[in-house]
Order: C-alpha cells, then structure tokens, then sequence
C-alpha cells in the first residue's frame, strides 16, 4: 500500500470519524499527510480539539486550523441560530451549511499549492450522507477538474488529485476501516452539538448515522455520550 | 438592460477598479446586488473600506465581509512575508494568492445559497490577468459545474450562474466601462501595497496594469498615489 513514498497529501481533518479513517487510510497509502481543519464557525469546537489529537497521533506533518466566519453568511442550524433537529426529515436538512465543503476544499487546493502536493484527501462519502449535496462523486469529480484549472500545479506541474476514500463505504464499512486502522473513535467527535468535552448529544442525525454505523458494524459504540 | 427585476445575485467586491465595475453592471442589468467581500489577510486591507464605500454608492442591498485567514497558509506575496515585486516577471507571479478565486467564488455560492441568489458575479479578467491561473474562462466555466452540483439550487432548483462579464475586456476596456458607468475610480483601490489611506505604489504589478488601461483608454489617471 505504501507506495507515495512521502509524497506530500493535504488531508482535511475535522475531528469526525469520517476524516480520522481518512487521514489513517491517507498515512497507510505513504502520503506525508498535511491535515487541515476549517473552522467556519460551527457551534462545535469541540471537534477542532479532536483534529488536532487525530493529527498528532496519525503523525501528521503539521496541523493548520484556517479559520472562515461562515456564521456572517448563516443559513445552516450549524453555523446560524437555528435548533439543531433531532431527527433527519426528507431532503436537504438544515444542518447542512451552504457550499461548506466547496469552501473546505478550496482553502485545502490552497495549502496544497503552498506546499507543493499534488493530493488532496477528503472523507465526504455518498452513502450514509444526511442528504447533502455536496458529498457526492460528480461533485468530488468535479471540484478536481476546477483544481487542475485553478492552479499552478494545474497548468505548470502534474496536477491535482482529489481523493475521497470513504466515498462508497457505508458507515458501517467506516467503522470497521477505522478499527482495522486502529483509531481510537473515543476520541472523535461527530456530533452536531457536542459539548466542550467533546460529548456527544445522542440525538442529532450525526450521532443517529454514526450509532447505527457501530450497530451494523457488530461494533459497540465507543463514543462519549453526555 | 434591467432585465433581471431585482432577482439577488451576489456580487464579489474587492474595492479594486475591476470589481467596481462588475458590480456596477450587475446594478445595470437590474440584480438586486448582495456585495461580498472576502478577507483574506491581504496586506491591503485598505481595499475592504473602498469596497465598502462601493456597495453603498451602487446602492447594494447588503454588504458582507467575510475573514478567511489565508495567512496561515502562506505561500503569496499578498499574505505571507515576501516582498510585493515591483515588475512582473514570465509566469505566474509572486503575488497570486493560492487559490484565492476558488475560495473566494466558494463563500459566494455559499452567500447565494442562503439568501436564494442564482447569479454570481465576479471581476476576473483574462485580458490583462497578471498571469493568474483561476482568471481564465475555463476556470469560471468549470467553477459554475461545480456550483450546479454542490447546492441546493443546482439539485433542486433553477441553478447557479457564474458572470464575469470584464472577462474579454482589456483594462482600457473595463476603464472607458467604468467611466460609462459613472465610477469614481479615485474610491476603487487595486494597488497590492496601497497604504491605509488606500493611496497607491504607483510601482507593483496591479499599479502598472491600472495606470496602463488609463493611459490607452486616453482618460486620465484618477488614482491617488502616495
């Protein structure tokens, strides 16, 4: 598997079980991972302490919390005053945050020109999605083609690579990637209103998709519930 | 040309001469114009008072800022500790931010989502460009796919257009454009190390092209230097 041979990978990172299977798969793979976080104003912090422990356990290079005040924008219950539902509804919920990993990917395109990598890692994933738009294969597909167009490394270099390894695995497969990865998902934090520890709601269509995950996955939840 | 009765559409605003014009054609064509400005550490944060200033003159229905901290990502003359050029050279130049277009146009579809704009404008220019990767018709192309997947609007409703009506313009072009358009360009600030007062260099890059469309476009220099 280990065939990057240290190639450089910006790797984003939001202290979630998603992005901590990612990042783990990302370092088997031999990339020299570059893990970033965005903080857009979410209402739970708690996850960017998360990243942070992920990134350094996971032996990332560096770590980077770029923050974007999505909150002057509003419009999701994450980064506006909206309630956080307690159970996910037909379509697009509101939890969903306008353009967020459109804007994610951007910063992480601009790392990655900083610091040379042609590889960008992403944990969206198209199964167990909460009906956002934004996490699926044509959107990924399509934000690389734009990379490739955007960039130095686009025109100049040997392009950009977007990769979404979570892309088609259910969050059962996610459990059991992450277990076989060794990933401590204690420490993870995938709430949408987790407290300051880190302790999550048990209620919220995140902590509902990530139980249900551990549950067909014979797995027994290890997070931390408040 | 006021076809559009009002429907929103965000307009991005730097307080440069380029985004002053773009905004004012929007204005024209009969948007209801949401001005974005999107601070990004720029050493010239004299632009975002001009830009400001803009919006209310263009009589916007709202103007936001919105702070992504690029800086701590590097990598560009405009926000990391590298010295503003005072000629350019072959290639992309010191002063491209790394994907800043991308992120920028991001946080607009994120404002568009919200408040239900289908239209985005933006002063990109491929004319007299600065040699910058994402001011290319391509790259507006590819960015406007992105956008029609990434969101409720592409998904669900009538779909997100990206203008970047100075796109074919030369700056003497956009200049006899703005003078049309009744612009004060004396208020628009495009100089990469204009100082607080918003005066310009006169010397780098974004000075030359400036002064350079005045003087083909036979009108005379209204900015203010220091």
């Amino acid at each position: 598997m280990s065939n990057n041979s240290n190639k450089p990978a910006v790797v984003l990172v939001s202290g979630g079980m998603d992005s901590a299977v990612t990042l783990a798969i990302a370092r088997e793979r031999g990339f020299a991972c570059y893990a970033l976080s965005v903080a857009y104003g979410q209402r739970h912090s708690s996850e960017l302490l998360a990243a942070a422990k992920l990134a350094s356990k996971q032996q990332a290079i560096a770590h980077k919390t770029v923050s974007v005040d999505l909150r002057s924008i509003g419009g999701s219950a994450l980064t506006a005053d909206i309630d956080v539902p307690e159970q996910g509804g037909d379509g697009i919920p509101v939890t969903y945050v306008p353009a967020r990993n459109t804007i994610m990917l951007s910063i992480a395109l601009g790392w990655a020109e900083v610091i040379g990598a042609n590889d960008i890692f992403c944990g969206v994933n198209a199964v167990d999605y909460s009906g956002y738009p934004d996490c699926r294969p044509a959107f990924i597909e399509a934000f690389e083609k734009l990379a490739n167009l955007a960039t130095r490394s686009g025109i100049e270099g040997s392009g950009i690579q977007v990769h979404a390894p979570l892309m088609s695995m259910s969050k059962a497969d996610i459990a059991r990637e992450g277990l076989r990865l060794a990933i401590d998902f204690s420490e993870t934090v995938s709430c949408y209103s987790a407290d300051d520890e880190g302790r999550a709601c048990g209620h919220c269509d995140a902590c509902r998709l990530r139980a249900e995950g551990f549950a067909s996955a014979g797995i027994s939840d290890p997070t931390r519930y408040r």
